[in-house]
């Protein structure tokens, strides 16, 4: 059986002492094994990155961006071969994997720019003839530990940016979903990036803990849940490194009674249902003001849900795939089930699921459920599944409070015509990415993405402008130049 | 005796019930009784701050801005007087104690100018009619914690600027010379700072841990000894509070050979001396190249060093005053004692030094120590008095190794009039703030200040615009409107 | 009589050989003389300016922004005997003055940070070892033209921010209101601005085109009329001067037919009536969207007018007061007696009006015109007078044509609660400035004023972050060092 | 014979009416023709260029830039072409032609971010509960006209960013060597540019003048000499246009006695000689401080020169090729014998030349001139020829007098060791783009190219940041929503 490797000084390398298997989510089925690190691997991927950081930081900064074009270039090219990558590990339907890459491409492109996000600030004469100016210069060698639901993506959230400001990098991403993301790790060789500057290790716990761990390591970035991230991020700073940790999300909209009804529920299917609910930016939570809004919000969520087609990734016409596993098939509808025993009503029910010819798939199948209360286990606790919770609130305030007061706070939208309530609304949620109509206010690639509370911890966000400053340390250098030498002297040494 | 209070929600509260001596450092006598926070006053302090912080993160930046701008002339206007309370406690002469109220003053110069700092990024059309911005938004209640060695200028680093973002303060000084800090406090609200905006509370270690570990506190700004910035970095970090800790230093200064000498004699006296070396910034290893320049460097110095004076603040006369208690006097004694026993050579020798009429006085004189290597004591640590070591290396890249291996990378200096020699320097020294024939390169208040290296914990650095990234968070606002709505309908609804 | 002179290199001076008489527009009486600048007189101000200019630009930034500091402070202290001066020789009402005042010192304010804006661009290593940085360097001598209507705000707009970029500057003001001008510019000496840094000369087009013609000025700035913005451009461009050339006006707000019609009503009271109309910002054209819109509007703003009082500026009931002249009001009055022969209907007329113990003062009342049309000369032309004129239209589009079609872009407003509206028309609006529901959309001072199409003549528009590209030149610098010269040397000057 | 045509909304177009000779400057043959475009033939390029606007504007940046992101592939891909085209029609040698293109390209990678360039500011509560921020806008038409001797580099400073902005672009290239400018326009298209955004018209003074008269047309970039910047400026200006006119340059350097002599010589080689001096950026003279440096400046560069080869663009091995015509051929002769006749010494002697089996070219060989004196006038005025000149001079002070009197303030070098000197000269010279040890200091396409002086007319400078304000227009947008509507409406609508 075909096994995945890592990437280590350019090349593929297979440590099987260890693996783990990786399934096809829309059969069942184990198709691969990936190989887990041991620590003496990482270490060397380590020392590989460390020994590669010298040469890599002295490259000039445009020499770096154009290997990012090249990158670019290459993605696009074999856009399609990751997308199916992707489907088969992952599940997601190829219209969305391209989605996702596509997204990922992005940031790429934010990195080609990186000469311009690099410049420092110079001030002449801060005092008679000097001169201050900061430099942002790379930190090392760092890591990053990203998901299985943007195998794709969220790498590339992070590497490029990172070893486009001169850091070399060790990546640690999802064992669920590894050929994808390893893949495009090769495309950055084959771009021009030279051995070493971009590591892959699969692994699991012994791995993460061997970068956390690991003195050369400076910085640390992580996407995953928020339990995770906290030890993440507790543990990289006792070690002295910079960290940035992504967890979890409750993202609600607030449906106003002015909102363009028919727009809001065609966004909320994509945002609710898409990549089955497995985003750390999925809209999982509607709250409607007034019962009237509410009553219209579920009665055309209901029929509209009607043709939402769940299957297989190879399938292009479904809307999603299966959820990773079978064992997070069973937590999603568990969530269900708990919502529906808590007095909810589960208006469209997607547990029982079939799909022709994937019996085994691990589906679960779009879910609407009504009258959801903030005490229920399915309102407090993330499901990352197919499951669009109603709450009814009867004032914009009641919204924003169980908003505020929800432990996430990384994505929320608001559907309203009103520029007054948006603008209330985007200054005074407790949330880091704001939605005004816009049901997944993912930042595009030349801002930031973060959200606040328990949905990030760290200082700056991921990617964009603040991706340039976590990747970099500041350096302020205060110059004078003492009395005229070579100036004044060749006056004196050449007279007439 | 005069007890040195609180200030709580705009009033000066005596919680006397701990108290501590204040000693006037001049004469060894305890002038003073500072009071010690309960957990219950620091508490209420957090409460207060908590409480105006609606309300203060609702005013306009402008507003803001325009109480720092009258807080500034306040301070202009009271110099004297602050500059007396600072030689009383911490023993600093009055010219030096100016001049450290002058850089803090800086601090509120760049803060007035926040309506432009706090400037979001507006993105149009980052979709088809969507646009996108970012926002800074305050945090809520942040805290600073602050060392004896700065008492007006360190808080001046961190509240004006976090207090011109919209945040709320609860200020920790430094116990030993608690007077100038909260007379400078109280001159905030003078300048029309609302009650509750800024909040000073003296403590000891009970009072750090109650502003840590209190969930309302959101952020922590510490100056200290490497230590206790780690301990507060750490635990604030655990809490899920942002952290910014400043820590130790051990500032080198290259003297290479083709140096100007007397300029660099100079330019070291002040940097290596001033303020009795109770500086991060001060300078207290030279590092010469070649053995010419070594022996031109230690006789100059030596020469030099004979015109300086020590004694009490108060006689503007001399060059640096006291160290700050009679325990530190026998640190740094013992500092250069076991350089001694090390094989090191004493030059110049402060041990013994008496002050005529002050001989209970905290006084070290100034202190000059040659062949000094890099595994004494002396070298190693942080001796934070008035003493000079020289450390003689034959070529440029053993004095550069040297720097870059030791633990803290606060500042660090050459002195030459090479272009060359000065670039290699500032791009590959280990360092965050570096100086090129400038011995204290202390970045200007409209640049950040941070060390690297066990310097700094933290992301961001202090003051500059740093600040600002610190004190505020990132939110990121995408907006679309639904299609025309009054606009279309204004055409079908007045016909002609 | 009181003749009012000149301020140069720092002395004010009477240069009485020409003089023109300023009048007390509130009584009609001519209450001053201001001396009239000849040809020699303007020139010993630029060479004033122009020896003044090598000691300022070496002048630390930081120095300069603490002369704007103090410079803010005296005329926040002195702020009512310049609102007196204004109202003498203005006629505005001293709440307006103090208006005016408070946007100028707006403008010091900012200025104030003028250390942070003047920071360049440094790039490392732009080739290997090569780096890059941009330096923002003063021009020089550079004059400003101002008009009568803000006799304080438009200076201030202009000289604070070109003085603290390091250049001396020469303002020629409007003659018919020269006091509080002169006054505030003495102020800045009295701040400790260097003589000949700020120099006052009043005059007319001789003073003006000795200006524009001498080589030693290297930038012009104006406020004033279209026609006189043109000359003024293309001239000081002939002579290869820098110049932004600020015109004339026709301010339109949109009402839409979800607008808060009482809100709107409130506004636009201030906005078309506020300081006689007298302002390149004033809101002369209401364009309703619908008959019903339309109706309401002009019922309420008819009854809100009874309201309004003009008087005299010393009465600090009034709402407004005199225009500027006797021909102005005579101009004012000919477009009212224009509009109604062309068949619109004037509902609220002031023409007539009479103020009590002021019957010589160029007084005209506030004026609502309803049934304006396009082709109007009082629609085409800036009246420069309390009048408002309504236009009636069927559709926003409509509304929107109208305003893109006018000769003028400097302001507009759209009032409507509408997002999607709102967007729509602040993207696709020809206008510089954009009020959403705010009617006189001046940039706040850490924005840029300035109008599109024949409003303003330039690249860069007035104060804010364009007025330090305005007056500063941009030097780019590519460093490159020799290979190690003294770094290697050491080495092998000094081998073991 | 071969007509190189125009581009005109996406199709080549042969507008034969007219015709000029091209010629091939190393055989001094006429190899081709190129069509003058008519008055009728400009206008509809002007009328498919603001046809083409609407739609352009209104395509997300992103999208535009990713437009950039494909030309950049297809330029590199056909690389080798585009350098042969220029061969043959410039004269330049293949891997100056490369390195022409190259930094042409890197104007383009700079245009791919322009979603991060064109980020506006944003800032909430500029007064409370409004809000402020700045767009900015593309202008619509804009056009560039461009010198023969870069006809790859110079179009791409100018047509990337400005159709980045969202402009659509007519280009008035040379007519000397129109083909690789053509070929290169042509990429764009198919790298996906919608038809009508770039078109290209060749033309001679009258499709200038249209371009100049015509009002749909709102912004002129021009490189080209002094006197026709100056016409194209006061033309463009007097016509209601944004325009940035570069002109000539007389580009000295400045060789200190500390200078590494060995290494400022072989940077003088290229920078004197390379493209045979046709450069606005070449450096024609180098001003020796003492004659020490002075002699052996002129006895190394005669040497140095003994190993350069002129000829034929196709052999690679060649230094430099023929100059454009035999005019100008003429007329670089002239200026040798003008300095010879005027008591000069012509050390190095390139008016005889011969090419062998190239005896018909424009070919001048490098040509060395020393004792060249401030009031000649081969010192005076631009040669635009492989020509360098030495003057002599006894101090630093004297040596930047001489460049600050010059009627040109391009570029500038200083060759030395000494980072004061280099500081002293950077800060005090009055030129806009400084070398240190780097005498051709172009700034990289991230920093912006731009001199003082009479060496460019405009406020804003070429390419890099001044670019995307040059190619836009600012519009402030001030925000108010009126009192909660929907928002507290939806409370009442809807109680318990």
């Amino acid at each position: 059986m075909n096994i995945v490797g890592h990437l280590i000084n350019g090349e593929i390398r297979c440590d099987a002492a260890s693996t783990q298997a990786v399934y096809n989510p829309s059969t069942g089925e184990v198709t691969k094994q990936v190989a887990l690190a041991s620590v003496a691997t990482v270490e060397e991927a380590i020392a590989c990155a460390q020994a590669a950081f010298p040469a890599w930081r002295d490259t000039t900064p445009i020499k770096r961006a154009r290997i990012m074009f090249k990158f670019k270039q290459l993605l696009e090219q074999h856009a399609e071969h990751i997308c199916e990558l992707i489907g088969e590990e992952h599940g997601k339907i190829s219209h969305d994997a391209a989605g996702e890459l596509a997204r990922g491409i992005e940031n790429i492109e934010y990195a080609c720019g990186v000469p311009e996000l690099l410049k420092g600030e110079h001030s002449c004469n801060v005092g008679p003839n000097i001169d201050s100016w900061s430099e942002f210069q790379p930190l090392g060698v760092v890591a990053g530990i990203t998901p299985f639901n943007f195998p794709a993506m969220v790498p590339l959230w992070m590497y490029p940016m990172a070893i486009a400001c001169g850091n070399t990098f060790i990546l640690k991403p999802s064992e669920r979903d590894p050929s994808s993301t390893l893949y495009i790790a090769h495309l950055a060789k084959e771009a021009g990036l030279p051995d070493g500057v971009l590591n892959v290790v699969n692994g699991n716990k012994e791995a993460v803990d061997t970068l956390l761990n690991d003195v050369r390591v400076k910085a640390v970035s992580f996407v995953g849940s928020t339990p995770i991230a906290e030890y993440i991020y507790s543990t990289a700073n006792a070690n002295g490194k910079r960290c940035q940790a992504l967890g979890g999300a409750k993202n609600h909209a607030i449906v106003m009674p002015d909102a363009d009804m028919d727009n809001a529920v065609n966004q909320l299917l994509g945002a609710a249902f898409g990549s089955s609910g497995e985003r750390c930016m999925a809209l999982s939570v509607a709250v409607a003001v007034g019962d009237v809004a509410a009553d219209a919000l579920v009665a055309k969520m209901q029929q509209a849900m009607k043709g939402l087609n769940v299957g297989a990734f190879s399938d292009k016409s479904n809307d999603f795939g299966p959820v990773i596993t079978a064992e997070h098939r069973n937590k999603v509808c568990g969530f269900i089930d708990s919502a529906e025993a808590d007095g909810a009503l589960v208006v469209v029910d997607g547990r029982q699921v079939q799909v022709e010819g994937y019996e085994n798939g691990f589906f679960v199948g779009g879910t609407l459920i009504d009258n959801v209360t903030p005490e229920m286990d399915s309102y407090r606790e993330e499901i990352f599944g197919p499951v669009l919770q109603v709450v009814r609130v009867q004032a914009m305030e009641e919204a924003m409070q169980l908003i505020n007061d929800h432990e996430y706070g990384n994505g929320t939208c608001i559907f309203t015509r009103d520029g007054e309530a948006a603008r209330y609304f985007s200054d005074n949620i407790q949330v880091g990415m704001v939605g005004i109509n816009v049901p997944l206010p993912v930042p595009v690639a030349y801002h930031s993405f973060g959200g606040w509370k328990r949905s990030l911890f760290g200082d700056l966000h991921a990617y964009g402008p603040d991706a340039v400053r976590f990747y970099t340390k500041r350096k302020t250098i205060t110059q004078r130049w003492p009395s005229a030498g070579v100036r004044e002297g060749a006056t004196f040494a050449f007279p007439s």
